[in-house]
């Protein structure tokens, strides 16, 4: 009852005001609202108190909640990524890619598997959350960091796929660094690797794979170099995803706290530099719209060219097509993608995608894969049996062959080798190169399945990024 | 550019309005907020177009990422509140007690767990997941729901207590229904049971236990009945927590979609009535505040005590003391009360709380955990160990001795026999008795464990909620 009558009177004081001297109610206004408006563009690093703090865990509570109503709809749709970076401050250029185009726009999870037995990863996992999300947090990223204990790295996103985020705040798309040493690791490792991709798509998620050039990669941050310098931990010297993932293991395995596991140290080191923190000019981005997945492959690339850096690029989308039917392909695809929405600069159809490449090319891929083949046409079924046993991920000649007999298969090697071809030719100076990732069969070897990733992506200078959605329609032609 | 000359042809046209005749202008305003508040207060079921649920998210991303910049602090304490009902509409009474408490205030986040391969289970999760938000929207609780897909229950909740929830929005205390029927159950559910609450303290969560006056549970639902008529559900006619868990996995298990699975079915059921939809007039909640363990004890009856039904609810205190300084503990406690800004009704100081229970209930506390005793004094060591082998629940001879012996210790068979004798004494007739739960060491039976809560709180009329927090301070004196 007060708090009415107290109401009341302040709306009376605010019309006697007006009545009084309209002018000087008027300025009096405008200089309170000035003063709000800067207060709220500026954002002061100033604590507001407890009652600003518990008011703004209740807007936030109240607004997720109210989410819940909202029917999913393709309207809706919005890439929310769950971004598998290990410690955020090992991955500065998956953390800025996902960054730039999520802000203000859509989730970002960060993601960190801890292997061991959580009982005792815990307290550690305690200390490390806290400094994590200062480091996301000066580093202007708007994402929350969640870290998880488990057997191995594969369960452990599993369980994150399964439960992170809230409501309808839910990651829809893994995002993951190219795993550069799958030659050189374990066949676990790759087993895990590949197979986080399938549970992704198992639970109707889409997937995003990032790839930077060789030795592109962002200037390790102090508690990288010093890690570095300790000169032990296995594959430090290449900047893999996975060896920075397992460096962030390694650092948690040990029970002493060390340079980066202290929060306040993490915030305040150095930040590394990456191509997302740079103005891109009038570079181009490029689409190969190959195989329809639902249409992410369009959108997080012109998400991506509307945000800040990116915002003076062309962006242009390659289809393949047939070479007597070009300009009618063509006049299909624009006016598709204007209905979209989506307005991009150019189109081009590729007439020359199922031309079989030169055997050099041809010859390199087999090179690739050579170490990985079981070669059982030349050994009894017993020793193939045995073998196969032991390195179920070997390639058989069998698999080799039916792969380079299904042409129209994504999943062919030769079919990659055209395809870095193409990229080659069309998109060597580009700023970013975005493609469809390909897919294996369950039962195909991991290695070969590498080896396809590898071969489309070698030799390139833009940053490549392979996406695939999960034929759920990410685009719609309705507007109300 | 644009933009900015459209807001300020805005402002010029309210100015002019205002010149013009300003008491028109006035009445105008006063209809348009009028019209304004109205809407928002009855928010009408329309659908407001996919801009409305874009800014909705946009406002619920911002301001839960904003909230990360909140540091941790008493102050900011909430009971963030991870509720293990199953499917919800199985467990109303439990929904309706923390949907009591968080309403407008903090998180109530409902999870289930299906037991099985996720790869199977995960359409069926799908399924059900947005009716079982319909449902709790219908009832008016603001929560959210999640489920997760585990080989067992306790690492389901694991798992849930690890990721559940998006940056300062976790959960803090799992909240679970009493296990009525642990005599029944076999070992490795009781064991998941327990484990349940100690992972919890592990991970430096609180913990709620509800018990309900058997017989008064929620009438059965729809889904719940129908499922009760088809006779072969464990353990379907005690409406016990696990019962009504096993029931939630048994429905799960089917191939065939069944009755409270579809989604609309299950949110147009008819509403369970529970005693936190009825007012509670002036009936009493007491809580016994006999072992600190940061606050949590106090502070959960005294949110409950400031909500809708419960506000008329006079709240009373009891701790232990000595009856030789009653008059000045009782000063103490409520100066530290009044300190804490709990204004509590009255303060009791139970003096005879270490008094030897009457030999006839310690008796019952035998008979009752006589079928899980080894009886190794009467048996030699080889049969001894083999049994222990097979059973390791069950009770040692030397176990019940020590915990006689030590009369101090929260975990004691006899003062549980104790603490009920005064509940039943002074209690009998509140609405809710909150007491601390107490806790066993990580090597006491499961059966012994839960024989205390059972004799704790057998024969009481009231609503019996166990709360455990875990040393982590709730209350602050501070108010700045």
């Amino acid at each position: 009852m007060l708090k009415w009558a107290a109401l009341f009177g302040a709306a009376i004081s605010v019309v006697i005001m007006f009545l009084l001297t309209w002018w000087a109610a008027f300025i009096a206004f405008g200089i309170v609202i000035f003063l709000l408006g800067y207060i709220l563009y500026k954002k002061p690093d100033v604590n507001w108190g407890s009652s600003m703090q518990a008011s703004l865990y209740n807007m936030a509570l109240n607004y997720s909640v109210g989410l819940s109503q909202v029917d999913e709809h393709v309207k809706n749709y919005r890439p929310q990524c769950l971004v598998l970076t290990g410690p955020p401050n090992f991955h500065p250029d998956l953390v800025d890619f996902v960054g730039t185009f999520t802000k203000n726009l859509s989730l970002m999870l960060c993601s960190n598997v801890l292997i061991g037995l959580w009982k005792q990863k815990m307290p550690e996992s305690r200390l490390t959350a806290d400094g994590h999300t200062k480091w996301l947090m000066k580093r202007k990223i708007k994402a929350f960091y969640t870290d998880v204990v488990a057997e191995n790295l594969r369960s452990g996103v599993q369980m994150l796929i399964q439960t992170a985020g809230l409501g309808k705040m839910r990651p829809n798309i893994p995002v993951l660094g190219y795993k550069r040493n799958w030659r050189m690791v374990s066949s676990q490792s790759l087993e895990d690797y590949v197979g986080i991709l399938h549970d992704a798509f198992d639970f109707k998620y889409g997937v995003c794979l990032m790839r930077m050039k060789e030795g592109s990669r962002a200037a390790p941050s102090i508690g990288w170099s010093w890690l570095g310098a300790t000169q032990n931990i296995p594959g430090s010297k290449d900047y893999s995803w996975e060896a920075r993932f397992i460096a962030g293991l390694w650092v948690g395995s040990r029970d002493g706290p060390l340079i980066h596991v202290n929060p306040t140290t993490l915030a305040s080191e150095q930040q590394a530099s990456t191509i997302f923190q740079r103005e891109q000019g009038k570079k181009t981005i490029d689409i190969y719209w190959l195989f329809d997945s639902g249409g992410l492959a369009l959108l997080i690339p012109y998400l991506l060219g509307h945000k800040k850096w990116w915002g003076k690029c062309k962006i242009g989308v390659f289809v393949s097509g047939q070479i007597n039917m070009m300009d009618e392909e063509k006049k299909v695809i624009v006016s598709l993608l204007s209905k979209f929405r989506l307005s991009f600069h150019e189109v081009h159809i590729l007439p020359d995608i199922s031309q079989k490449p030169p055997p050099e090319h041809i010859k390199r891929f087999d090179d690739l894969i050579a170490p990985f083949r079981l070669n059982d046409g030349f050994k009894d079924e017993a020793t193939v049996n045995e073998i196969r046993q032991g390195c179920p991920w070997k390639i058989s000649d069998k698999e080799v062959d039916k792969n380079r007999a299904k042409v129209a298969v994504v999943m062919w090697g030769s079919l990659q080798v055209r395809l870095n071809e193409i990229l080659l030719d069309y998109s060597q100076d580009m700023a970013l190169i975005a493609i469809t990732l390909p897919i294996s069969r369950k039962g195909c070897p991991r290695s070969l399945y590498m080896a396809w990733l590898k071969t489309l992506s070698q030799d390139l200078q833009p940053l490549i990024i392979l996406i695939r959605g999960n034929q759920e329609n990410t685009l719609t032609f309705y507007c109300q």
